[in-house]
């Protein structure tokens, strides 16, 4: 099985430490070792790092972990195939453009005769059920939306596809616009909110430790979503399977 | 005015010497500090970087001068800003699909009133008239063809389309579908193909020079295509006004 990583924040901020201990699942402490990958919005943009080596051997993934890249959206993601082989173009997560903006899409799981009918707007490049997941969200959200509708109606939309498709297997999923992190949950996937007053996070998988207030402002909001937690001494909330959490501006929707 | 450098294989290749050289006209022997990026094809996939920072300070610039990445289609631009700000979705090269390949696509010079008509399958996500160019390019591409065509028959559709651009201003580009470079020249390109038997190449921006002989097989055959002329010590050919070339498997098609 993958691992999924995400962050949504108010303020611009970096994955240093999060990635740090995610990263060493890829190959360190899990068996997560036919890729990985990471994209980070910045403005419009996104920044967008794949590799089919281990992250803990990828010299990306050293990068990430050295140069704090600030982004209010992050997905990553280490990868166990179970579809498609080791290769670069079936590394989550996936970009695509729809309505001007980017979209950056990551999934764990594995679906069974998914076969969605694709017209020619996305395409599959890898031979992943994922990357075909995520081209028929981006192909009916296309077709029900000219352009980009209000956060509550785009939510229900991908809320509604993402539950069609857990209909053919396991699909924990995290989709991002730039501006709204959306999460659908089958089977795991955890969050939890660093706000004020910040204190003290302890690695999970590293010998690693922070102390956010050292590193904060009162007014900081980060919301961090990932299928197992990641630290020992933070309450983290597991998403109940068929869940659809959207994070905003660093916290959940109500 | 942005530069432009483009290596097309037969085997995949590091781009090292050729981009420490060109790397250093980003914010060091000349003036290109608005950003830079590069995309390396590996197989069906790509690996993207942009940046804003100019390319002599940017730590990935570093990564991609150390770390040889090994591709058969490259494509890097170091950016003067004409339109559009200085902010990540402006960098090229830009990433898109069609029919399930990704493309992408890197531009020199400026285009004057060019507003072509978008429909909803591609559409910019910066202010630059370099992505609008390439949404065109794309979007025409697939009203003509369903699928990939021949090479021959899609260098003709981008030659046409190259050269209706080319009339709204300066259009120096690259393009590239994984398999091929497409290459148009309003106003300055260079290309030198190095093949067997190699010998030694002296960089203009760099003390540094690297004896191909040592690092090559008789069979590798390396095409790079660029704004001005690397090495030298080498006879670069001087593309003409308004010519469109095509790269494949380490040299020009005639």
């Amino acid at each position: 099985m993958c691992q999924l990583l995400a962050m949504n924040c108010n303020v611009p901020t970096d994955i240093v430490f999060s990635f740090t201990g995610f990263a060493t699942r890829g190959g360190g402490t899990d068996h997560h070792a036919d890729g990985w990958g990471i994209a980070f919005f910045e403005g419009a943009g996104v920044r967008h790092f794949v590799d089919y080596q281990a992250a803990i051997h990828s010299p990306v993934a050293e990068l990430i972990r050295r140069v704090p890249i600030k982004s209010k959206n992050v997905i990553a993601h280490i990868r166990k195939a179970t579809q498609g082989g080791v290769a670069l173009e079936n590394c989550h997560p996936f970009v695509r453009e729809l309505w001007g903006r980017y979209f950056v899409f990551a999934h764990n799981g594995d679906l069974k005769d998914f076969a969605p009918e694709l017209d020619s707007s996305y395409r599959p490049v890898g031979a992943t059920d994922s990357e075909t997941a995520f081209c028929y969200i981006l192909q009916e959200l296309r077709h029900r939306f000219d352009r980009r509708p209000a956060l509550g109606e785009l939510a229900a939309a991908i809320g509604e596809l993402a539950r069609k498709i857990a209909s053919f297997g396991t699909f924990n999923m995290t989709l991002s616009d730039g501006n709204a992190m959306f999460v659908h949950c089958s089977t795991r996937l955890h969050y939890v909110v660093r706000q004020y007053p910040f204190s003290e996070a302890v690695l999970s998988d590293q010998d690693m430790k922070v102390d956010f207030s050292e590193v904060t402002t009162p007014n900081d909001r980060v919301a961090v979503i990932v299928t197992e937690p990641l630290t020992s001494n933070e309450t983290w909330i597991a998403l109940q399977p068929g869940e659809v959490k959207v994070f905003a501006e660093g916290r959940p929707l109500p």
